[in-house]
């Protein structure tokens, strides 16, 4: 267990499980704009990055307080055209990271059309909403208890590099459906076949709204569990996990509890699973707390 | 299944889990006035019981907008004494139903020490938070299908008579932990065994905020679910239940989802039930505004 001793010592509490949803949660608005469209709050600006989005008189102009495009793009195809270069000309300005080459939907929920498509890079600039799915993969042994599976993510990662994390996770693209895409990342990521992955139980959704050094991540993560026999070994194939540990779920609940060695936003998930399956129990001081603040 | 055919058939559609959590959210804070103590929110009274109250000069003051204790009532006891004078007196002018005998704990938070104690019948005219505990007392079948017990009020209860309910679901009084208050309800309601009982799995909580002809329901339901044997016949004892069924979980999602034969506050629970067990799936329309729709 890496970790920096002292910070780690005054961080150390019984009950730090909340820490992790606060920190998921922590978020200045009045740092930022609201980006409309349509009469709809479809997410929030950063005051720096609103100047370098209005620089682009064609596509985006205020509105009041608010931001948002241009009455003549109307259509998602025109929306998707215009947005796409302005995206390109503020990388080569040195505004936004290269392109991750993957669409995400900017819809206000998973289940309205999307207004347009958005570089998965771009996406926290612009605060709007996105989708993922996580899952927790599990084995139940003869004496009753419980073991999970854990992933430490390969060194080269983008974000959080070497944190553990869900056996299997993965961002919601446009155009794929979530189970179509649980699979897909099952396959990818830990060669779990379509099907064992199909047996998944959809389990819930856990959200929150970080700000972060980009913008605003506000993330619904829909979450699966999946028993998995004792003899199942994830293997991974596109090179995102470095290594699998199979641990005892009280393992698992105390390096959440203890610290940050997970990639945020799966401490969230694991409390979820941890609620769910009787671990964290009705008499933890911030169980209602902790029940709510899954949920933004 | 007795339901009203006009109206049933003008609620029915393919969706309407989320009325149940829309039911049990409706209310209007601008009819109610804010009881505080020690600067503390601790809950809504309604304009008219706020007259009533007020009469009661040596126990009940305006602060502002609020209403509060007098400040010479300083401890848990002394505030217990005067107000209960005070629901005694409104008992016998009319203004409040007949004492329950049964005390809540009034809190911001369940894990707080209470500021004063209240009979049940008084709870929602002061709009404070109460607590409860619910169980889902299910059994597994041979082919992987999942049967839910389910309980028929009896006629004669003051609240949701001959409404359906779940297997077990009670109040939590004061003094009372929350896993003994499930043991306790267990025998009483269901002749479960201790021994059963305590397997039950603690696996989230719901609330909600309520208005209602008395005043504003903020209940939170500590839920438990709590795998039965194939042999296993529930027996009610305390007359609060007139029978009990086991139907398969999708007779009563059906159930739930088609009309307003459960108690208000059991759909919640069975729909939390739902989604955790993945036969509400994130296709359904509703799926996170469901989730988040279940805790206020």
């Amino acid at each position: 267990m890496a970790f920096d001793g002292h910070n780690f010592k005054l961080e150390r509490t019984l009950m730090n499980y909340i820490e992790h949803v606060n920190k998921c949660n922590r978020h200045d608005l009045m740092a930022f704009r609201p980006f409309i469209l349509e009469n709809i709050k479809l997410g929030n600006i950063r005051h720096k990055f609103v100047n370098k989005l209005l620089a682009f008189k064609d596509v985006f102009k205020e509105m009041g307080t608010a931001i948002t495009l241009s009455e003549n793009l109307k259509s998602f195809s025109t929306r998707n055209h215009a947005i796409s270069e302005v995206v390109n000309e503020l990388i080569l300005q040195g505004h936004l990271p290269k392109l991750r080459n993957e669409f995400y939907p900017v819809t206000t929920s998973f289940y309205k059309p999307p207004f347009f498509q958005l570089d998965r890079a771009a996406v926290p600039y612009f605060g709007v909403r996105a989708f993922g799915v996580h899952l927790n993969g599990f084995t139940k042994n003869s004496n009753g208890s419980l073991d999970l599976w854990i992933a430490r993510r390969a060194k080269d990662r983008l974000i959080c590099p070497s944190m553990l994390d869900n056996i299997v996770g993965g961002g919601q693209p446009i155009g794929l459906g979530i189970m179509e895409n649980l699979i897909k990342e099952c396959t990818e990521e830990a060669s779990i076949t379509k099907d064992l992955s199909t047996t998944a139980i959809p389990v819930g959704a856990i959200s929150y709204m970080m700000e972060t050094e980009a913008g605003l991540r506000h993330d619904t993560l829909f979450c699966f569990d999946l028993k998995l026999s004792d003899d199942f070994v994830p293997k991974n194939r596109d090179g995102e996990i470095s290594n699998f540990y199979r641990w005892p779920i009280q393992r698992v609940a105390q390096i959440v509890n203890d610290g940050f060695e997970f990639k945020f936003n799966c401490n969230l998930v694991l409390i979820d699973f941890l609620i769910r399956h009787g671990f964290i129990t009705p008499d933890h001081p911030h169980y209602t707390k902790l029940i709510k603040g899954l949920r933004f």
